[in-house]
């Protein structure tokens, strides 16, 4: 499954060939991003300037001179650019890593749809109660990482509330949340995925499957679906660690402050001077250009937030309903029938 | 399957050991991508030496030259090119995984073919359909990221028009369209290719299939299908970051602007101010080796728009019809047959 | 399966978006992991500028700034930037890789727990011998990689207190141990897993396993198991080489060393020097920007210790016990059957 | 299959340890590559010296002696480093992922030979002709992207002399040629897959595959060598964009130039400017450094041309027509029987 | 299976946390790998310092100052690390990738076991046969990449001595090796293969397989065996190009060259020039870590043979013989039996 797909964001893309037209665009825009730093490091670098032009005495000017040429050597002896190019550049292998292994839903409900028997008892009921689960333990997993799913479904009476749950699963799930306190949400996960394997143990020992062998297919299947739940646990838990972005973070931030006084003052030409003190393109550029980076790789390491660029798992959960709706619907009926045989 | 391979092509490749050769090129050349805006940043490049030598007064050729030093300083204090690298080369290693990923459909039909038994009353009606909505799924999930195909398929009509979609089909196709206002073409495809699986349930339950356990490996073909579509609309859809293209762009641009001032004027010796002057060479060479290198990952991360070296979707398509009807073919005839009794 | 997740540290990610929050963690931070050498740092390099200011005579002041001058030269001559970022995204992505091909003990378990007919006299027996015995090979994998988990587990001895070794199985593994003095856990390993295999070969000659192709499948799922223990024994064994991490080690501490005394005291400015002398900002942020990234490195290139972000082994292991009880208890009874009746 | 392995070419390998053998090779050496455009490098510099030691006017003197610092300063201006850098290794990735995903043609017909009846009437001459279109269809995949193998096979004629192509077959591809007249190859290479997917439903129709489901993994099979096959035409027509390659060229190429004149003449000490004018160990030196990274760039864009360090397909073509008769030979006998009965 | 896999070595990585401890091992250091060129160039320095310093005459010493800047220029001009980085990451990408894909024998014998009745005539002798010759191949397949393993086992007779070949079939393999001179050992490898196919076939016809589609698992393993045996060769022989090597070496020994003379001889301080003269510090560990650094890409892109580092091919042989001793046991006797009944 997937989300966020709009003419509008792939109309996007093609533009881009119009070279400038992508430089206007708001929406998820480098602008939207910054505007408010920009105008704080603006405002306080003409502060500044307008400090050692009208207010500062001559000797004070001198050690304005001197602290913002130390100034100027600071930002540029760190190494921001390689330690920025690294980070970033880790971050989005494994953004677009963990993006490509999202655990789905639609296989594992789609073939134990196809392999039922079609006129059985118990069929449309365990196909149910599967396809349910499955979901339920998908959004489990989803609720650990990802804050707004956490807001939304905060506890198991909410995810009742939202018919995914039933009232007697939900009395047993308290069991487990009880007996594992801190990491519930994960033996909750695993547990709903137990108890799908015991539909399938029951579905064997009836002789609901079409084939035999069908179970088996079943079993790999489920499992598979469990170790995506679990790789996706594990990319979020084992990120980018947390002291790396902090210092990419402080690095940049104390560049950002030294720019502010950095300014070579001992140009006395009078356009230049004034370009230097208050039209600061050079500091500001190189600042921001540092900050939107940080930023990338800051969006990259942390996936399921609430940023505009982030995945949209509320949504994706949602999809990921209608479309188990959609394959239970087949058990009963086929939408194809009256197609071919027109 | 494939697009642009022709012999010319492939003969460019093995040009290359004769180093120059390749230099002499037009098509798909870098003159050709960039020789507009080359002509443009030279001609406004050597109007401002015009003016600093016959224009300005002494006093404003100081001023000039001091503006002159500080965009020189401006255009070398940017980190543009590690920033250029990083992001050409994360966009081009995403333009080959997308590209890697494409969903084909020739698997998918062939094994079908060839799992139905040969004189069923039904089965090359069957293998018609089946091969249509692999088609036309494939086409809806190219509709939403390749303008040259949206442009080709604007509507339903239009596809219809093309043979791809039935009357009473397209009546129901409408409604899920109403449904799924925004997305609606993401809906289409999944829904078309729950209409496949009902025909692998038809199929099933009447005992077309040479051995039952075909089915199985009709469903799990077909899903790794629909995996593969969904994994091309999330390459698409969760590029590369627009904020972070922006902010290459402009840096680009803006180190353009400001090497088109960019000049040293203290060094007074007549040819080499006279180079400096009029042949701009160092200026030209560098900002039009980032201006090539922004386009190299400005078109790797939008791989299916209408540059030339995009993938041509439109012809990958009919190219997609055709295999498939060669596939339809051989459930009725068998042309290794003469070719083997020969 | 997985460790380490908790709502505060997955909560620590969606917190990242107000940039500001995140420098003030102390778990996992950077302060916490080098404030010890920072203080050590700061105290050196002022006692050093009060021995310049108030202890020196004239000529030795004269050497020391010469000195320092040399010092200077030399913390910015080394390519120290370069090596950092190529050591530690090389160790970084290979601590991934390691991360993601983690054996896991579920899926062997759960297709034997399967697989079986259920009212077998020797059935429960069987699914207990076989997942105690996984789990113990995949304790004898990670005791040999695991410092941690070789301090909990020793010995044999303390296998066959912790439940997961009885008394006969000690005595003959020890003969194994015997025979292979150095290396004995990687052929404690491989000979439990021949013990499977046996059980497997077992149940197939008593008729056990429900479809007789059954066996196939568990003999691939137990090869698959131990080509995962067998590639992580490979991760660690061949690791980044140590002589390149005493290259980065050395290359760091001596920069450090040499930063100490690098100060730049020919700028007589009463504010910059003092600021040069007593507040060593920008030295201090260069050299422990190495420092940390240099641990990132080392601990990326050690993912089994006992540093903060490493990998919980022993917690792993507990989980791999847990989860494997469950799977057992599936054999007998069916904890969806009340829920699906219901 | 593979090539190029002979005992002088791993014995290369070895004698790195002893690191100065390896500079004294001939053979794929950076010399044998280099030492023409070395030798036309230094004759040219060097006569530039001679003009200007002894050809020149000291006015004259003074404009070579700006020019020469302009070139200089443009030589180090460019970021052709970092440029070839990122050229150089994405080329090499894409390199080597095309040289594993080669297509093989032993897997595809071992498994046919191993699953069809001992004695069936046709069996020897079905498998004569499966292997054979196999081997056809890898042909004219490799025709399309490796000169060499189009100049040995320009035609179908030229094929059926070879004894690929039988007369009427030849006749049969001759009507797809004319269908598709620019893109031919690849649609003769998916034709002679359709005959052989005629293949494997005739064998099955006459009940000559041992068991009945053995047909669908041939057609798994043949499936993954029709896609293996289109793999190493996509990586070959979506490679390194042209002009990227012409953007790295034309830098290079005017590095060196500008390095011809680039040279530091205000040094006047005599020992010194004899060594810059006379030995340009330093600009030759940097120039070959970025020439043969270049060379080493552009030889893995194009990794079937005529180069030393290429891949020789028309011997691994060899290689894979004796593997299939090896092949063919084990359906009528068992040269392990009288190996294993002794 | 894996090598090397020790107390001591896995202690090592641990032992890192504590950063200083890894600092003094000699054991794969840096220091055994670089002390004998460290001392020469160390004593090459100072005994160009004590010329300069007492025996040169005032001129000389003015040339010697000159040629001294020329050098430093020289050696700061170079892009060493770039290039260095970049070919040791590439290198090491390899190494690992190669060390991932290394074939194992486990599997291929394990499921042939597995797969045989229990009580059969032959069964014995076919396992026995089957499992010597998949050793053979790997033997073959690994003496073309890896010098000790070659000299250990020059010719058929050695492995024959070794009880790898029996003496029939070594005058089987000498007709192969007649016929094809130059790269003999690789179709040795071919023909032992097809051997194996054979008894696969022979197992067949004779029925000896419990289940008849079990032979098609054994071909699938085989093939894959032999792919990956493939691989390997592919990997070792289309390796990093020699003229690379010979680049990076060259670049690597002409700056250490140069930096025996590259020094700042303008700073007549008395401290510092003594430094400076006698204790070269910064052109010492400039020099080596670029050596270092060449060495681990060089190790890297050799990764078969003599070093400390160097996968140790001869002991993994003999692992795997054990390995496929055990097996070979487990179709007679079953250990787990008396385990389990206890």
């Amino acid at each position: 499954m997937f989300d966020d797909i709009s003419p509008s964001n792939s109309g996007r893309a093609s533009g881009f060939g119009e070279s400038f037209k992508i430089l206007f665009r708001w929406k998820n825009s480098v602008y939207r991003l910054l505007w408010e730093p920009f105008l704080i490091y603006v405002a306080s670098y003409i502060t500044l300037s307008l400090i050692y032009d009208y207010v500062l005495s001559d000797s004070a000017r001198i050690d304005f001179e001197a602290i913002a040429a130390y100034c100027s050597k600071y930002t540029s002896s760190l190494p921001i650019v390689l330690l920025l190019g690294f980070f970033t550049s880790t971050s989005m292998q494994r953004w677009f890593a963990v993006f490509n292994t999202l655990p789905g839903t639609a296989k594992v409900i789609a073939i134990f749809v196809l392999a039922l028997k079609e006129n059985a008892a118990e069929g449309a009921q365990m196909i149910q109660q599967y396809s349910r689960w499955i979901l339920l333990s998908w959004t489990f997993t989803f609720r650990l990482i990802c804050q707004p799913l956490k807001k939304l479904y905060p506890d198991l009476q909410s995810l009742q509330n939202a018919g995914l749950l039933l009232e007697h699963e939900r009395l047993q799930l308290e069991q487990v949340q009880s007996h594992h306190a801190s990491e519930s949400d994960h033996y909750l996960s695993l547990a709903v995925l137990d108890w799908n394997l015991s539909i399938l143990k029951r579905c064997n020992r009836q002789g609901l499957f079409m084939i035999p062998a069908d179970c088996n297919r079943q079993v790999d299947a489920l499992m598979a679906f469990k170790k995506s739940c679990c790789n996706t646990l594990k990319f979020s838990s084992k990120n980018i660690p947390v002291a790396l972005i902090q210092v990419v973070t402080i690095t940049v931030y104390s560049i950002g402050l030294a720019s502010l006084m950095a300014r070579n003052l001992a140009d006395k030409n009078h356009a230049t001077s004034f370009i230097t003190g208050y039209f600061p393109m050079l500091n500001t550029f190189q600042y921001f250009l540092y900050l939107s980076w940080l930023r990338f790789g800051a969006m990259a390491s942390n996936p399921f937030g609430e940023d505009d660029d982030d995945i949209d798992i509320t949504k994706l959960l949602q999809s990921h309903i209608e479309d188990a709706e959609r394959l239970q619907a087949l058990y009963i009926s086929s939408p194809a029938d009256e197609l071919v045989t027109k």
